[in-house]
């Protein structure tokens, strides 16, 4: 693994390490996480939170030869992110725990706990490395979490983490490797299902870090429409599971990696993924940032790197659907400095 | 009028200078914006803009007492702002003039008769003040608009314009007071009406310049629904038309002056307004940036203080909806500069 600061910033680092806190059998769980308990998360969470728009346009107005582009505006859910789906069906899921919630993140998973968290009256605890910057810090602390500066590294903050919630009573979440957090995000599927007027898409497309995301949409679809996957070069955690046969480590680098750069796929998300997406693609860096940059100068719609990598995979060609076909997009995150866009 | 640099670049100057190019009887011209205009225009530019979402979010999500807070999304229009619709409407209710097209601005309606004329096929001028910055004018050479520089100041722009047409054939556009643009911007209510799944709103917010878009509202809406007017203290166009009985010239200032800042209420929509349009407001400029602030940090939603106006004026408590009463919002424009969000 590269000593990348952005990637030890990362949600998604807790793979690798998270062995502790999720002791049944991992495909047990992926079994669990099927379209009935996606139904039951999109119950749970309903009025918790925000049923973002899907947004239908024709394929041209992006200069795609597709018929149709669904967005899935997903970045502007609670807390900047998908995340809010699968914290709040986490937290509603069971009793919710005297002792509060705890999370090891400096990232978007850290956001959403600290909201589903504050808004369900919870204490939270969030663990970050000493890399964590003071503006994320003090975005946490607004959303009433405590902020534990863990160790120098994700994997020292994931420690004090589990550590802490050893016979304290507390909960610990994970960013993505739980089923209810994998269940929580499939309901973006559910939604864009019902929403759209005419069922599912032809295609649909997100982005991978520990792969909880793309998990859930193919949970819920299962085999209805294609589910494709898409991660950056510098963090292809199921790319290289696909490869190898099995979840294997990968290095961690580049202009997503503060929301996408897991270390390797989820143990819950693995199995699913093995069965229903049919495809997973690398997407080049300079795609991700044309893409950002073609969703603010064409559609007005700020979005953080990692929320690009479906626009970018089409308008790359890495991905490319027949003229007929209706695709949706879920854009992801908006997490980010909108400087950066100008 | 002050000499304000943002002022002298508005779209909205225009009023007090544009007899010369609408000859027919006001009065009669305001008369034929009524919902007939309003539906035909809907069926003249669909395909052509983007049927915008409406997002229905409740009002406590923004911490706001009503029941319910509806978005129209419209500053994901094409070319940033709600003009887009005016301006398709204006060169699809004739046959295309082989002259093309000319307008004076430098902002949201000359970006929008470009997008538009490009779109059609047509030849575009856009006259500008010298004050018009680089950026715009590289904006709206990229729309493949001819950009002229037509004097100092927008009047001179204006005039040059004006010359410019005569005898030559090529229809010039108004960024608000004609018939057809007028009638464009209220298709922004029908689809509201159309979208929501439960009719018009109990209110309907809108932010004012020279009056286009909240008469086009207003013209749809006709009694049904109450359609409210908002404006910052330095360009009160319809609050100072209706203190004195009439329009009267204002000065041009403060943060949304570069869309908002018309010198007088158009000659189409001031009858409309006085008709229709239940109350005009000012909304106190902190107000305005606390909202435009508020719908990025909370929503993520980027654009531009005029479009922040309707949410400014219910955070103020400038407009105090009834507990049961569901309010949509109209975010008209996202031209500006993202980096003002950081």
């Amino acid at each position: 693994m590269r000593p990348d600061p952005a990637g030890v910033d990362s949600d998604a680092h807790a793979d690798a390490h998270a062995d502790s806190h999720a002791n049944a059998d991992a495909d047990a769980d992926a079994d669990a996480v099927d379209a009935a308990a996606v139904q039951q998360a999109a119950a749970r969470i309903a009025g918790h939170v925000r049923r973002t728009p899907l947004w239908r346009l024709r394929g041209a107005e992006l200069g795609l030869g597709c018929a149709e582009v669904w967005l899935k505006l997903e970045h502007l859910q609670r807390g900047g992110s998908f995340k809010a789906r699968g914290m709040f069906n986490a937290l509603l899921a069971r009793p919710a725990p005297p002792a509060g919630v705890l999370i090891a993140s400096g990232g978007n998973a850290g956001i959403a706990a600290a909201t589903a968290a504050q808004a369900l009256g919870l204490a939270c605890e969030v663990y970050v490395p000493t890399l964590t910057g003071a503006a994320k810090r003090a975005a946490l602390a607004a959303l009433g979490a405590r902020v534990v500066v863990g160790g120098a590294d994700y994997a020292q903050a994931l420690a004090a983490c589990t550590e802490r919630q050893q016979g304290s009573g507390a909960l610990m979440l994970h960013a993505y490797d739980q089923p209810d957090v994998v269940a929580g995000a499939g309901t973006l599927a559910l939604e864009i299902e019902a929403d759209s007027g005419t069922g599912l898409p032809d295609r649909l497309l997100a982005s991978v870090g520990g792969g909880g995301l793309v998990a859930g949409l193919a949970a819920w679809v299962a085999g209805r429409g294609r589910v494709e996957a898409l991660e950056p070069p510098g963090a292809p955690t199921l790319h290289a599971a696909r490869a190898a046969g099995r979840p294997v480590d990968v290095g961690v680098s580049g202009l997503a990696a503060d929301a996408l750069g897991a270390r390797r796929i989820g143990r819950i998300a693995w199995p699913i993924c093995r069965r229903w997406v049919a495809a997973s693609h690398l997407v080049p860096e300079p795609a991700i940032r044309a893409a950002q940059q073609q969703l603010w100068q064409v559609l007005r719609l700020a979005v953080e790197p990692a929320a690009a990598l479906p626009l970018a995979a089409l308008a790359a060609g890495v991905v490319v659907p027949a003229a007929h076909e209706r695709v949706a997009l879920v854009l992801c995150g908006a997490n980010f400095d909108p400087s950066t866009l100008a």
